[in-house]
């Protein structure tokens, strides 16, 4: 099946077919109209000072959703028969801060200890971007979307700390106060831009070499905005360390039931 | 009287010392709360096109109110007991564009066939920006707002027609940002900023030089952020050149009944 075809699927579908192998990849694009999460799974003796992270930390960190206890794996709040072990195109885990595998489901290395989060992901504000005729630089040019470590320090939270990181997209400065806005509208998903302008002042020294994803154009008359971004609890968690924890796989998002407009709080 | 006994007085106490003399200078910082107006008041046969130029300019042009018929000079739309031909502290009158003079009540010139247009003024948004902890440049440096016509085309209405003319209070990104969210919840005092960053983009040639108003101190870590500004008809009407029409002084406004917070649209 292409995914020219997934995109005809609803998002039970579309959870369906990744459960059963059919899709492995990207879900950008994917189920438009609905809220896609970032996903972090903790131990149990992690998840505490983890939601007390995202609680002070929210424009980087919306929850979305939780595990109602530790070890649960279906997640009726974001949607019909969602199973967290099987129903992401595809997971990260990492040992003591370390990568150690890529994976396309969790049955086998699941544990009764695990915390799911699901968080916020800044495809929903891009959709509500584009709905409203703005430019979406990376998405008009086909790439990911370029983030930057920055010099913004999180609110720290036990073993969770350190500095935010940001993405980016180039506007012209009337599509830029348009675009606070619209964001000003979803504070689950990242909320209005913490930034704009002169890089430096945030600890950003090249533009044009971003820490994650890839570079985009930048016109003379554009001005550069940037929003928090998902990587930044990412980050943190590799500085936490847990002994065990899981991720998804970036830009393989957990495709729920939840309608990107009735995240907006207008 | 001092002023500072002024700011002691309700909108309506205070137009009642305005009518009789006591009171013939700035109305900045009276009646803190209240929505302050600036005036055009113009003959029947340039009303109907200035009203279709208001409304086809929200933002430069925003009527909080207006006379419902030519002559009327009392105005219960905006407070009690409003008499537009005294109760402001001093107008200025044109005559086919051209400056005639300044007067402190408009008893012995006044029409049966003046229309009295109230329009939104900046010190509403400023004030919930001060609200908000932001800081306000002009008023922090006590000097009237820098303003500058730019290339930024009206849309033309009949005989009224010209640049955009802004304001401008410089800010930090993130004060920025946060001005954009606020001034948004006020669409009829100029809401949202038109533009930030680089002045030379709407045609702004140096912007220590404003062709009103004062300069005000810019830092290196600061961007001008620019609001539509009332400016804009005042400057339509001269360039209109009806045979006679009336202002509001350069800061002495129409002091209201009508609350700022009711103006917010959220």
């Amino acid at each position: 099946m292409t995914t020219e075809h997934n995109t005809k699927l609803n998002p039970l579908q579309l959870r369906q077919l990744i459960r059963n192998g059919g899709h492995r990849g990207n879900t950008s694009g994917l189920a438009p109209g609905y809220v896609q999460c970032n996903l972090a799974i903790l131990p149990a003796d992690y998840a505490d000072e983890f939601l007390r992270f995202c609680q002070l930390n929210p424009k980087p960190c919306p929850i979305i959703a939780m595990a109602d206890q530790p070890g649960a794996y279906l997640l009726p709040q974001v949607g019909t028969d969602v199973d967290i072990r099987t129903d992401v195109p595809a997971y990260e885990i990492f040992e003591h801060g370390q990568h150690t595998q890529r994976v396309h489901d969790l049955i086998s290395v699941w544990r009764d200890d695990l915390v799911t989060f699901m968080l916020g992901c800044s495809f929903s504000f891009e959709e509500a971007l584009l709905a409203d005729g703005l430019e979406v630089r990376n998405i008009s040019e086909k790439v990911n979307v370029p983030m930057y470590r920055t010099n913004i320090a999180c609110q720290r939270a036990g073993r969770f700390g350190g500095n935010m990181v940001v993405s980016m997209r180039p506007m012209k400065a009337a599509d830029a106060i348009r675009a606070i806005q619209i964001c000003s509208r979803f504070p689950s998903v990242h909320g209005a831009p913490v930034h704009l302008g002169d890089p430096s002042q945030i600890g950003i020294t090249d533009i044009h070499q971003p820490d994650f994803g890839d570079a985009v154009s930048l016109g003379a008359d554009e001005l550069p905005v940037f929003w928090a971004c998902g990587v930044t609890p990412q980050l943190a968690i590799q500085h936490a360390k847990p002994p065990f924890c899981i991720t998804h796989s970036p830009g393989c998002m957990l495709v729920t039931d939840l309608l990107n407009s009735r995240l907006s709080i207008l």
